[in-house]
């Protein structure tokens, strides 16, 4: 991917405005964006594939952990399964394999000699929970089974941007086995509502929710529901998925209990996932011309503290005394801060930790504490305030907070003023043809009009949401037909 | 591996008992074990792997969290790197290919063409790291850069046995790079000493510390260093090994730096890595022939509770808020206590958690509470006492402490009681016929009396330690040439 010519204009000199208007210029400052903050790096050598630094890797364990907390509130716990999926399994659920053999990566030898089967390397595990599911569920005692797996996953892409669209990336996969349909279909909503709810919460990132149409649907699965998140150029995210399999796959793997009427029975299963993507998808949404900009309650660093160079040195001691003081007081709060103590000038470590996304900087100089204050900065609104030593770890509290719910809000109103309640055909192509956004508009259902569509303005159906109760059914976009609720359309990553 | 013959052996009828005078016998207990407290399961279709279940995987979540608070106390950063190692790159190393090419995974095809170069699924990530870290380390000011990642890897392994050599498994690499050789020495050290504390502390598992003889060294190192437990059965585990790299990848792979005098220099590099392979290790050492035994510091479930059934209402009441009661303190003392509200009779439960290794019991019933009174058990002695309800948290946790320093206990002496310090090479054959064990012995550094006692008696050389202040000189068991000190041999898994 990278080019010496491409690192030298990716790593040095000015960073790219966010220009959300020009696809290229956008795409540039995304990626200049999170190579320059240390986010992740190209690896040039195998075509796709990125590696996760250390600043990248802590927000995707503090994400991990705000997630895994959620799984295992709800009773799911994790297991690990193997990486290598036999050519045979995939072929068990006919449509599955149709849907995932173009990406696949196959190991055709090892150990010095060829396989006799060769190997995928699993783009996905319902496979390999089926096929043990079968053996570890005999009653109905045993359901459900609700397990969830934190692994790297490998689909070959053709074009790739780091995070949303990788050969390899890291994901959970949540695969649950249940005595009825409904336990099965009520499983599948109540993941789709933690993953909005984490995006929400967690990212400040606000997502619609809803079933995909039949073409947009998980190879294998009986309904499909999505997160989806608009971007600042107009195009959806596609951010968390949570299928419905029905008993497609108990039918091919034979997943079958013991059931209280004494009678056996298939069982229904579920499988929902959420990757790296995400955090893409928030860096983008959230940064701004200067850089990345983090929500504190994933940010690995919330605070950071810069001291002000002076040079007496009995306001050094001072400015020195009231860091470490500040440090110690934050971080017993909980906070994540941090001081910068490297001799480097302040303007400098301003911008670097502007670029880095840091929610909130103190500035802790002689000046300020003349008057027993220190300064604070907000990284959204760049906002400063002055405040008395002892109230600013309170206050911190509270800016952190403030940044929380100002980044959602942000991103809220973008997707309200970027959505689109259309009813002409003309509209829809204006709309797609230039500033893009959401789309709501009738449906009638057909493929033949979703496949029009998506030909004449590159916009698919993204979710068909549960009809509010106060929609009326409509008339669809393209044919005219009755169409009961409107479906929310947009380009897509 | 597992036809449904051993199906019906390995998970039905009694528990076979740990002998561990017959290897055969011996290797039944332990993958019985473990199978049946489900911590683990075959995945026959793909020889050699294997799935780690909810309760093995907890298990491997409080290790990775133990190790990996060890970590970045002392200043280290996850990220993470890809899967795919490029031929070219394994080649860059010379020692290092010959070394790992054997057992490597091949892509060779992916997204439905044939691959330019194959790449292989990597065996330990040295190259990656080296490509990446002459990209990201220009000056002095970057140095000491100190990553580690948590990931799967892969090694086509021809015999395999759960945990202990599997063609995929779990660890972490630590990859790091120094100014200076001292430096690079020194954590090549420390990374040794927190894997012997991590083993010691945390699993109760005594291990000795060294240096590799130069056959026994990794592939690229200037120096290799292990820490080895002794099994049951007399041979040893290898449990974690910490490289020191030496300038080999460095050279390789160009890391080089600006440093304060302005000249150009190359880095120095270590590596060191644990795996899933300590966890069965653990399990192997501390089970007898009623299941495993887990060291309370990583069990899971650390007490469970299980209410004896009466058949008044009133008594059942008093057992059910009694048992209600103790897990809610039990946890806010932090303690991972958990009730079985299962309704199946009291003998079963008792067996079945002994088998699953928690270490410790409560038994709440009728009789007991007319005196205000529970009985705690212990899974290691089977001690049982009876102690005032008010009293019983405070016990439970004395009792976690004793159990998990008298399962350490126990470890040592059998350490120390199969420990052979030899000086006569009949001897030496005579005991690795027999109980096998360590043997201490004199060995002049000659990879001809080294390879002569491997090719007799199957004992390598398992590490080299630092001589001890008072241990003075002899001569080679085999050609009585001097040696500086003692080597530690034994067989090894």
């Amino acid at each position: 991917m990278a080019t010496t010519q491409q690192d030298q204009q990716e790593l040095s000199g000015q960073l790219p405005p966010k220009d959300t208007s020009d696809g290229e210029a956008f795409n540039r400052w995304y990626i200049t964006a999170i190579r320059r903050s240390e986010v992740a790096d190209y690896f040039e050598a195998v075509g796709g594939t990125m590696v996760i630094r250390p600043y990248g890797f802590s927000l995707w364990e503090l994400m991990q952990g705000a997630l895994d907390r959620r799984f295992k509130e709800s009773g799911h716990k994790n297991a690990y399964f193997p990486l290598f999926v036999p050519e045979s399994f995939l072929k068990r659920e006919a449509k599955h394999v149709a849907g995932f053999a173009p990406e696949v990566a196959w190991v055709t030898h090892a150990g010095g000699e060829e396989l006799q089967e060769r190997l995928a390397l699993r783009p996905t595990s319902e496979t390999l929970f089926g096929h043990f599911y079968s053996k570890w569920i005999q009653s109905w005692r045993d359901l459900p089974m609700l397990l969830n797996q934190w692994c790297n996953i490998v689909r070959w892409e053709k074009r790739t941007v780091f995070f949303l669209r990788t050969t390899e990336f890291l994901w959970q996969e949540g695969h649950t086995a249940h005595r009825t349909r409904d336990e099965a279909l009520e499983e599948t909503m109540r993941m789709l509502d933690t993953y909005a709810d984490f995006a929400e919460t967690e990212l400040a990132l606000p997502v619609i929710r809803g079933e995909k149409s039949a073409a947009e649907r998980f190879a294998g699965a009986e309904s499909t529901f999505s997160i989806e998140a608009l971007m600042p150029d107009g195009k959806a995210l596609q951010s968390g998925t949570s299928h419905f399999l029905g008993q497609n796959f108990a039918n091919a793997f034979d997943i079958n209990f013991l059931d209280k009427d004494g009678e056996r029975k298939l069982v229904w299963t579920t499988s929902w996932g959420m990757s790296t993507r995400i955090l893409g998808g928030m860096l983008m949404m959230h940064g701004d011309d200067s850089g990345l900009i983090l929500p504190p309650r994933v940010a690995p660093t919330q605070v950071i503290l810069v001291p002000i160079p002076t040079k007496s040195e009995d306001d050094e001691a001072r400015v020195e005394g009231v860091v470490t003081v500040l440090i110690k007081q934050l971080s017993a709060k909980g906070i994540r801060a941090e001081p910068d103590w490297s001799d480097k000038r302040p303007g400098w470590k301003f911008n670097e930790w502007e670029l880095k996304g840091v929610p909130l900087r103190i500035e802790v100089g002689p000046r300020d504490l003349q008057t027993d204050q220190v300064t604070l900065v907000r990284r959204d609104t760049r906002d400063k305030e002055k405040i008395s030593v002892e109230g600013a770890v309170a206050r911190t509290d509270e800016l952190l907070l403030d940044v929380q719910a100002a980044l959602f809000e942000r991103a809220r109103a973008f997707v309200v003023a970027n959505t689109h309640t259309l009813d002409s055909y003309a509209d829809f192509k204006d709309v797609m043809d230039a500033q893009r956004g959401f789309i709501r508009a009738y449906w009638c259902g057909s493929a033949d009009c979703e496949q029009r569509i998506k030909d004449e303005t590159r916009a698919t159906i993204r979710v068909i949401p549960d009809g509010d109760a106060d929609e009326r059914p409509g008339q669809c976009v393209i044919d005219g037909k009755p169409a009961p609720r409107r479906a929310w359309f947009a380009q897509s990553y």
